[in-house]
C-alpha cells in the first residue's frame, strides 16, 4: 500500500512527550520521539545501528537520548554523539534516520516525506487548544484498521444514529429522525428538519448539515441547558487523513449566539491495517466547569474506544487482508458521497506524488 | 480443503437464538442467525454488503435485520429491505447471501449447498430433547482442530480409558481392563468382558460395543444406584460429521430393561483447522432430578472442554499447517478401522458431489 | 538457519525432571523428557506415531511412557512396546525417535547430530552444583529470540552498566565508569580501574576483565560485607552457545582469597527466533544462609527475566524475520569484537560440520 509522504502527520500530543522518550509507528517506520532538556521535541528511527535496541526504552540525556542496550547516545539529526566504552571511538555510520518534526497548537507534526518540501505553514491549526475562551481534551486511541476506514466513517455521520444513540446522537432519536425524512410528525410531536450541502478546495471536502428541532444530543448535556435545539454541524476533511468538525448549537428558533464545539480527528497511518486516532475536543460554552467537561471527554472516549474504533476493526477484519475498499465492491449509498470522493481524491494526490518523485529521479 | 456441501450442519441449538443475533462461521463463511418477531429463525452471511459491517452487532426489527454501523435493514431473504437515509433508495445489490435453515426438534440445521438439493427429511432426530420421558443438557465448544480429528476420536471410544478415567471411563479401571485382554483377573478378582461389532449403510457406520462386569462409570452415578454393570454402547457416524451415540446400562447380570442415554455430537467445521462440537445428551432414568442433571452435564463438559478438546488440538498443532492425517503417514492400529472407514467413505462422498456438480456446470 | 548438530545442548536441569513427563523444543525437534521408574532420564520425539498427540501429557509407566490419548507405550529407544487395545498387535513403524541424553553433574544435555560423534567427556563440567563448599541455584527461562543474540549479550558486558543498574552493575556506577575512562576521579573522588584481555582456542573464546576500586555490585551484597572491591571476571564461549563466567571479589587491594562465583549460561535454540535460557549460579562464602541464596536467586532472575529476556527480545522483533545479524549491517563497536569473533567462528565449525556430513554422504 501507498501512503501520502509530503504530508504532515499528527505524531502525537505535547503533554504526551514529558520527560520520557514515546514509541510511535508511523507508515510502517518505527520512531521515538523525546522532548530535549533545552525543550525541544526529536523524531528519530527508533531502532538502534549497532543492535537494533528500542532507543524509545532508553534515558534522554541532555539533548541526546542514549540506547537503553549498551549508552550509545544519539543526537537531534540521529547522529551518534557518544560512545562509553573503551576510546570511545564512534564510526560513521552510526546514525539513525531523523524526521523533521513540529510543535504547534499543542500538536506535534511529523513530516515524513521528502525534507526541502515540508512548510510548517500548512500544519493545520488547532488554534482553539491554547485559546482561553474554549475549555478542551486531547487523547488518542490506535484502531486495527485502514486509516481511510475510520475517514470514512467521519465524512458520514449518518451512523451516528445507530453506532452512537446514547452519546453524540441521542437515544431514541433514530426513529423520530426516520420519521421526519417522510414528513410526517414523530411521537412527540416533533419533527426534526434536516438540510445538508457540500463545498471543497483542492485537498478539503466540506460536508455541512442543517438540523432544526432536534433534541439535544447527550454530549451537550454537560454544557447548555436547553433541551430543544438547532444544531448546524461541518466537517472538513484535509488530505490524507485529518479532519474538523464544528458545531454551533442553539437552543431551538432562538437568535442568541451559538455554543461552539471543535472536534480534530486526526488519523495517522500506523501500517496498511493500523492506524492513530488522535482526536482533540474544545468548546466555548460552560468553560469554569472541569467537571462537565470530563464528562463530555468520558463520552468522547465512549464514542470512539468503544463505539467508532470497533465497528471499524470489524469492517476491517470482514475485509480481510486488504484496504482497497473498492476492490471488494461496496454497495454504495448516496450518503457515502463525500467519503467516495475524497477516497478518489486521495488515490489522485498519492498518484501525483509518485509521479512527481519519479521524475525527479529522473 | 474440500467440504461436503450437501449436507445439513447443525448451527446451533434453539435456544441459543433467542431476542439477539447469533454469530457462526460454518465451510469458512461468516454467518449470522437471528429469530424473527415471528419466530423463524433465519440465517444470512453476516458481512454487511455496504461496509462490510458484522451485522450480527445489530437489532433485530420485526422479519429483518439492521445493520449495526449505517440501519441498513435485511429480510429473510438477504436482501435489504429498508435504507434509513436520504431518499430510501436501495441498489439492487444491496444484498447479502441467504441460507437455507431448519428448526428441528430443538436443533438448528443449515444447508450450505444447492438449495434444490435441500430436503429437510434427512435431517438427523433429536427426539428425545422434546420426549418428557427423557431429561436432556445441550452445549456447544468451538475446538481449535480439524472436525474429521474429533469424528476419529468418537469413533475410536477405546480412548476413554486413557483421557476420560474420572469421568465417562472410570478411575482405575484402566489396569483392569489391560488384565482382561489377557483372560486374567484384575486385582480386584473381577474381569471386564467385551465384545465388538459393526454395521454399516452408505452413509452411516455404527460401532457396538458390549461390556460386561463393568464398574459404573462416574457418568452414570447421578443416574442409577448400582455399582457393577453391563453397558452396551453404540455410535453411529452420520456423513458427514455428525454422531449418536447410544448407551444401555443394567446391574451387572439383570434382566431388567436397561437405563438409555443418548449423546449426540454434532461437529460442524469452522474452517480447515477448526469447528463446533455441538452436544446434546439425554437419558430416560432419574429424570425429575434436576441437580443429578446438572452433575451429568458437568462431567459431559469435563469431558469435552477439558480432555477431548485440548486433545485434539494438541494433535491438530503436531500436525502442523494440514488436516490431510494420512499424508502424514499415520501409524494404524486395528482399533481406528472404523475412523479410517468413515474418512474414507467421506473422501469419496465429496468426491461424487464435486464430479456431480461439475457435470451439471456443463 | 542451520545449527550445529553434533554438540551437547542443554536440556533441561536434573531437578525438572521427576515424576512428570518434561516438554521441550530442540532445534525445533519436538522433544518429551521422562525419568524412569529406575532412574535414566530418557529424550523421545514428543509426537505419539499414531495420532500425533503429545506424549509429554502422558504417565510414565516403569521404564516406558504412556501416550495419554490411546495409551500406546514407547520404550527408551521410541520403539513401541505395548498396545492395551484388541489383541494389542504392534505394527513395525509404531516408534518415535529417541535422543541420546547423558545427565552430568545436575544437568541434562541432549545430543542431536550423528550418535555415532556423541562423546560424553565433551560435556561442559558444572562440578560446583555438587561440591559442597558452594551453594548454588538453578532455573531457565524462554526468550523469543535467536540464541546468538544471548551470546551476543553475554560477551559483551558493557551493557551491565545500562541495562543492569540495579542488579549485577550496581546504580549509579555508569557516571562513575564514563569518568573513569577520561582519566578524571568521579564525583565520589573514586576511580574503576579496568583493564581487559582475551584468551581463544579452537572451539573457546574467554574475555577477562579486571576492575580495580569497584564499589560492590548488588548481587554480592547478600553474599560478602565489604563495600569497595575489586573483581576479576571472566567469561568463557563454549561453541555454539555455552558460557562460564566466573568472578572472583575481594575487598579492595586486600590480599586474602577472593570469594568466587561462578554462573553458567546455556543457550539451546528452540528454533530460528526462540531459545531456552538456562542458568545455573554458585558461590563458596556465605553459603549457609539460604535467605541469603535466595535474595541472590532473586537479583539474577530479574537480570535475566526482566532484563535481558526483554531487550533480546526487543532487538529480535526490530530485526524482523531474520536471525542473521550481520546481513543488516549493524554499526560494530570495538566492544563487539569478541561476539564477533564467536559469531565467525561458529559459522566456521557449522560449514565444516554440514561439509564433513556431505562427504559422508556420498
Amino acid at each position: 500500500m501507498s501512503f501520502m509522504r509530503n504530508s504532515w502527520y499528527c505524531a502525537g500530543w505535547s503533554t504526551e512527550v514529558a520527560d520520557k522518550p514515546v514509541h510511535r509507528k508511523i507508515l510502517g517506520e518505527e520512531i521515538v520521539l523525546y522532548r530535549t532538556e533545552s525543550g525541544k521535541v526529536i523524531a528519530l528511527g527508533d531502532k538502534c545501528p549497532h543492535r537494533f535496541a528500542p532507543l524509545h526504552q532508553g534515558r534522554i540525556k541532555g539533548e541526546n537520548l542514549e540506547c537503553p542496550y549498551h549508552g550509545l547516545q544519539f543526537g537531534g539529526d540521529g547522529k551518534c554523539v557518544f560512545n562509553p566504552h573503551g576510546e570511545g571511538k564512534i564510526p560513521r555510520s552510526a546514525k539513525t534516520d531523523a524526521f523533521i518534526l513540529e510543535e504547534r497548537g499543542g500538536a506535534l507534526w511529523i513530516w515524513m516525506g521528502e525534507p526541502e518540501k515540508a512548510d510548517p505553514e500548512q500544519i493545520i491549526e488547532t488554534e482553539f487548544l491554547a485559546d482561553k475562551t474554549f475549555v478542551s481534551r486531547t487523547g488518542y486511541h490506535p484502531v486495527g484498521g485502514n486509516y481511510m476506514l475510520v475517514v470514512d466513517n467521519l465524512l458520514d455521520l449518518t451512523h451516528a444514529q445507530f453506532l452512537h444513540p446514547e452519546t453524540v446522537f441521542g437515544k431514541g432519536s433514530a426513529d423520530r429522525w426516520q420519521v421526519s425524512k417522510t414528513g410526517k410528525p414523530s411521537e412527540g410531536g416533533e419533527e426534526v428538519m434536516q438540510e445538508v450541502w457540500f463545498e471543497e478546495t483542492e485537498d478539503t471536502m466540506t460536508a455541512h448539515q442543517m438540523m432544526r428541532n432536534k433534541p439535544k444530543p447527550p454530549l451537550w448535556d454537560p454544557i447548555v441547558d436547553y433541551e430543544m435545539t438547532d444544531l448546524h454541524s461541518w466537517i472538513t476533511w484535509y488530505a490524507p487523513s485529518n479532519l474538523r468538525l464544528t458545531l454551533e448549537l442553539s437552543e431551538r428558533g432562538s437568535n442568541e449566539g451559538p455554543a461552539t464545539m471543535i472536534v480534530m480527528h486526526f488519523l495517522t497511518p500506523i501500517d496498511e491495517f493500523n492506524c492513530y486516532y488522535f482526536f482533540a475536543i474544545g468548546w466555548d460554552t460552560n468553560i469554569e466547569d472541569q467537571e462537565a467537561a470530563d464528562r463530555v471527554l468520558g463520552i468522547v472516549l465512549q464514542t470512539i474506544i468503544d463505539e467508532d474504533g470497533p465497528i471499524v476493526e470489524d469492517c476491517q477484519a470482514y475485509m480481510g487482508e486488504t484496504s482497497d475498499l473498492f476492490s471488494l465492491r461496496p454497495v454504495l449509498l448516496p450518503t457515502d458521497g463525500v467519503a467516495v470522493k475524497a477516497r478518489r481524491r486521495l488515490e489522485e494526490l498519492i498518484q501525483d506524488e509518485q509521479e512527481q518523485a519519479k521524475v525527479a529521479a529522473e
